[in-house]
């Protein structure tokens, strides 16, 4: 295949050597469409191999093997218009192999994909110059190492770490079935979009795959085309060191449909993969729908002689004598650096920007007929992709009445989602088989389950899976939906990686995390959280809150459906906590600054009093104690630290006054961080090491947490800040 | 079925609810074999209905599902000896499903299992007590809501994060393989144990267990048996909500031999799998050799009327009515609580038992011929199960010189691992395919590959499979070896759980994680850590090290292999950093007590600058600038934060006196934790948004780690240390 491959192409790429770093390149003569699909492949192969050379860092043998697939892909089957590539019905492409970002920047550059996104971005110029491309992984290139969701347009989630595009994608299939189940008509088909995700051996490996795959065979998704690139070589070398499964009948075992391609450069099979795949999507969720697996054998490093199906053709450029030999294979210009041959550009603007270009203009006129017959729901689709939320939504929320008992904060967190939900109506998410306990079920007439019988629900079960769901609520999120998971704050540390990466891209992902604390009781150690919430406050760009009560909680739903662009995770209680009297203490209004005065002395405080979530009505009560023996104190709630680090100097210096030293911080977690509020001399009352299993009442005393030694602390504290006032 | 065992049983109990209450129930007259196995099921299944319903809390429909298949592995199969259940040779039981502990303590407490552990027990007692089951998932109770590893004899592992047992039994199944291959002779088989986990489908949907079926399959550990119990009830209802994929024909895909049980109630189908599977095991890793899944059919809270096959048996008490139907349908006396009838304690007495007794008694013979036959052998294993280490363990570990330009501390950390490797043979390990990128490969002659067809190496090839080889590792640790797994830190993320774990249980695995900041380049924000430093730190009884030279690092892993019952966590450069000259600086010596004063000024120091790891020589350059200028500074290097907090206050105050309060911290990183050696008031130069895709220097200047940024940031905080002085 190979030599029969760089024949055709060493004929049409003649003469182009003399445009050696320009941006054309001249062919003589006519181009037959063979010819010129070959040096289209041909062109994405080099453009990967000269920027990584450029750079002398990145991962040529990917692009350079997977060039014919994708090029296949976008050219003859992507439903994708360059010159709008955020159109909502557009298919998607996830490269999940996010370490061959050169394969999409050749993409994108080469279909001419233009900048949509404000902030990172001009608008209207190229997504991806050849300059950028020049530029790959240099500061401020489009092209950095692996793709970056909301820097380059076009991009539709980033990826990297591996498994993380493939469960984005199974988000991004469900989001389809369930915008067409609300939003198409009889006669107005408005969502029919498929998704596709580019996979490797090492998505394979890692156990998000595995589950995301399951889910999705499960909801029998066939608008969902998995390409896993079998190339058998990972970087410690061939696959036969670690990873010899039958994959094919392992994806039969998950309900999948499983094809097959033997070589990556046969163009005509890959079409036939790809036309079976469309055909059963287009058959819809009847009959025996079910996701798709393409499982193509490629050769990694293709062409390159030496390199080729070794570890040496992943994650290192190739070498200049070796980039030579590779280009001679390809019949290609030796000498030339970024050539895009004479005829290239074209070829692509006459196939996949042609064909996505119709499409879209013909999706738009069929969205104006649709608004017309049905414009409610088509001013819910502009607000969506905006972004923006429904006027009203926030109408039905409780607010709630003091009461000592009060209840869990997952108990007012289901009350407030549901309100929330009724008219959000694309608001929506489940839990990882925990949605009785987390309370995130919307219960509601009509709330439904998402299933594959029916595909308007609004409840999804996603399994024993916290990882795949991360990532799939990501992709529905990518998809703009409002979407939210929920699983115990302890096994947060099983979907940490979509947790980051839903800040790294900047989307409003909700992660619900319940039963927060010890307050877990007997299940003990295993599932009580302790360091979990350091580590999620120490994420950048995560909006973390831990309301203290119902009311709170309240504003924390408010504050994170408020974020078009900040991911939120909700951290909830399992034990009921009291309903403070607002009449008496400080507005919850105060959450949407992050932490606020909630209870004060007269005049200024000698010690201050931080908590969060269910230590808040500890603090609360040990405030009272040390008012009735004339201890000056304030109680500050501080639900959210990052959104409080968000506050102008002012506001934070009127809440935390440094002349006030005397800080004692109550959490029912890992004191890392609260240093920062209390200083080093301040009493932070927390957990030094792992729960145990034990009612919560036993835990609370066994740990310390009682309001006795907040007092005790808090006595001490005010102490110091006397002595330093020489008082 | 159900009403067939029940007429059987209820023969057999009658007259047993005098007694009730009692650590015995009378039976009148011989009870015939048949009997007396429903009569112990029964006891199992009743004993943990008993045990939740005390404590209003827990999970009964498991370990009454399940009480015959437990029964019939541990009576008939198991080579387990309760009165020494850490013999090196015992058959190894996990229980995945961790919630259903009820099950695994009645039977530490059925049959007699001794305790062992010196630290949380006392030695030579009842492991578990019919009082300690009274008082289930109460404070101090040696039953917890899930088992836990250390506290209470006879628990292999500690599980309840579903899919973390499966996993650790690969590595339990790769040590007893790999001890196999190392320590028996032709004429001495010492090991041969086998590994049975019970798993469910929550263990089935995550991840992990896909991973690990995945590389158990590849290295065909004949030895390893997982009985998957199908119920197909979860949290949120029928597992058709979320999980109807084909777990047999997807474990053979991974290469396993798939077997099936349709009822559980099935004593003698049980015995015709777990024997088809021993024999199996016992043929050794020739010819077919693979995995055995068992899938067995089991009804949830089997013999509750209500609740038998409903969500509703998985996790709370029964109540007390249903409790009274169930023991009806079982013939036991409705008003006992905590019955073992009569002949029950004796019958496991004589089975698991005898028959365990007499193969460890066996086997303490064949040891003694063993050590007579080859002595430094047995040495080894006497000191491996003490976890002790070999005399001159690290003889042979480098010192390095003073060097400016220095290697990356994932250089010398190879150097020193090999170093140590040669000299203590039960260190092993290996990467999730990063070998060659974190240099945990062991290259001296003789470490060769573990794998299917070589038993002997020590080079494990983990796959893509983070998460696994976290689990794995502690399976290893949990064996006695020293074993350690490398990653990216950034992928650290992936692996939470088992590096939680490891803290939990107390056992000495070792994380390797390179590639450490934004000092990855190119690679971009994806694989640039950030946050991980701060959530690793933040888990209680973690030793987290970044060492900040080639001798820091020796000085690290020295610590690391010290430490029986510490897990720790090694975080290595991707980049060189200079090897600073020890000879005008402080000894790396003083590592082992996490941080210490490395560089320092005459007299007292105006201001500390602290670091870690590729940071320090920013700190060494910025202190000889001030020096030069005639600023008092001091350099601390703080590569262990918590083995620093484990020092005394005096120490800790000698090397951070409280009378400087000019501090400034570089690391990057999250800044999160910091203040507690700032101060609030104190500088830190760190990471405050995620990294870039760019070359290191460009990102080093661009994040602001110059020395230049550094030295300013001193010479402000010096001026405030004069200031507070009135100097």
């Amino acid at each position: 295949m190979q030599d029969q491959a760089s024949e055709q192409t060493r004929a049409n790429a003649a003469g182009a050597g003399e445009n050696a770093g320009d941006n054309a390149g001249k062919i003589a003569g006519k181009i037959a469409d063979k010819d010129i699909e070959q040096l289209a492949i041909n062109t994405i192969r080099t453009l990967s191999i000269d920027a990584v050379q450029a750079a002398n860092s990145g991962h040529p043998g990917t692009p350079m093997a997977l060039a014919p697939v994708a090029y296949t892909l976008w050219q003859r089957f992507l439903d994708f218009d360059p010159s709008d590539p955020i159109w909502p019905n557009r298919d998607r492409f996830v490269l999940s192999v996010g370490h061959a970002s050169m394969l999409l920047y050749s993409l994108l550059y080469l279909t001419g994909v233009k900048a949509v996104n404000g902030k990172y971005e001009r608008l209207g110029e190229p997504a991806v110059s050849l300059d950028d491309i020049k530029r790959f992984r240099q500061l401020d290139s489009k092209c950095p190492g692996h793709p970056e969701y909301r820097l380059t347009s076009g991009v539709e989630t980033t990826t990297g770490p591996l498994g993380q595009g493939v469960a984005n994608s199974v988000g991004m299939a469900a989001a389809q079935r369930w915008l067409a189940a609300r939003y198409n008509r009889p006669d107005h088909r408005i969502f029919d979009y498929k998704v596709y995700a580019l996979c490797g051996d090492g998505d394979m490996m890692e156990g998000i795959s595995s589950e995301a795959a399951s889910i999705a065979g499960h909801l029998r998704l066939s608008n969902l085309c998995w390409i896993y690139d079998s190339n058998t070589i990972t970087i410690e070398g061939h696959t036969e060191l670690a990873f010899d499964e039958d994959v094919g009948t392992r994806f039969e075992g998950y309900g999948w449909r499983v094809l097959k391609v033997t070589d990556a450069n046969d163009v005509d099979a890959l079409t036939r993969a790809f036309t079976e795949f469309r055909t059963a999507a287009d058959a819809g969720d009847g009959g025996d729908a079910r996701p798709t697996l393409i499982i193509v054998n490629s050769l990694i490093g293709y062409g390159a002689p030496h390199k080729q199906n070794t570890a040496a053709a992943h994650g290192e450029a190739l070498g200049e004598d070796e980039v030579r030999l590779a280009k001679r294979a390809y019949g290609w210009p030796e000498d030339a650096k970024f050539l895009v041959p004479d005829g290239v550009l074209q070829h692509f603007a006459d196939g996949v920007g042609a064909r996505g270009r119709a499409a879209r203009e013909q999706w738009q006129s069929a969205f104006e007929a649709y608004r017309a017959a049905h414009p409610d729901l088509a001013k819910e689709l502009d607000q969506m992709q905006r972004r923006e939320l429904p006027e009203g939504w926030d109408a039905d929320i409780p607010t709630f009445d003091a009461d000592a008992k009060g209840l869990a904060t997952r108990e007012s967190s289901g009350k407030v989602l549901n309100a929330i939900a009724q008219r959000l109506p694309w608001l929506l998410g489940g839990a990882a088989d925990l949605a009785p306990s987390t309370k995130t079920r919307l219960t509601f007439d009509g709330a439904g389950d998402f299933a594959a019988k029916d595909r308007s629900g609004r409840n999804f079960h996603f399994g024993i899976r916290e990882h795949a769901m991360g990532a799939i609520v990501n992709g529905l999120a990518l998809s703009k939906l409002r979407a939210y998971g929920a699983t115990f704050l302890v096994f947060s540390d099983y979907m940490r990686t979509p947790i980051r990466l839903a800040a790294v891209m900047e989307i409003p992902s909700i992660f619900v995390f319940t039963h927060d604390s010890i307050g877990v009781g007997e299940d003990g150690p295993t599932h009580q959280p302790v360091e979990h919430l350091a580590s999620l406050r120490a994420i950048p760009g995560l909006m973390v809150m831990r309301p203290g009560d119902a009311n709170e909680v309240v504003e924390a739903w408010r504050v994170a459906l408020s974020q078009p662009h900040l991911p939120t995770c909700l951290v909830l209680s399992r034990q009921p906590m009291p309903t403070l009297d607002r009449s008496r203490y400080g507005s919850a209004e105060g959450v949407r600054r992050g932490a606020y005065v909630l209870a004060d002395c007269e005049g200024e405080p000698d010690v201050i009093l931080m908590a969060t979530g269910s230590e808040l009505s500890l603090a609360v009560g040990a405030f009272e104690t040390l008012k009735s023996e004339g201890v000056r104190a304030r109680v500050v709630s501080m639900p959210s630290w990052d959104l409080f680090e968000r506050q102008d100097a002012t506001y934070r210096e009127s809440v935390l006054p440094s002349s006030v030293i005397g800080r004692v911080a109550i959490e029912q977690a890992a004191s890392l961080g609260w240093d920062r509020y209390t200083g080093i001399q301040g009493a932070c009352i927390a957990m030094h090491t792992f729960g145990s299993s034990a009612p919560l009442k036993d835990l609370a005393s066994h740990f310390g947490f009682t309001a006795e030694k907040v007092a005790d602390a808090a006595r001490e504290q005010a102490a110091r800040t006397r002595a330093a006032r020489g008082g």
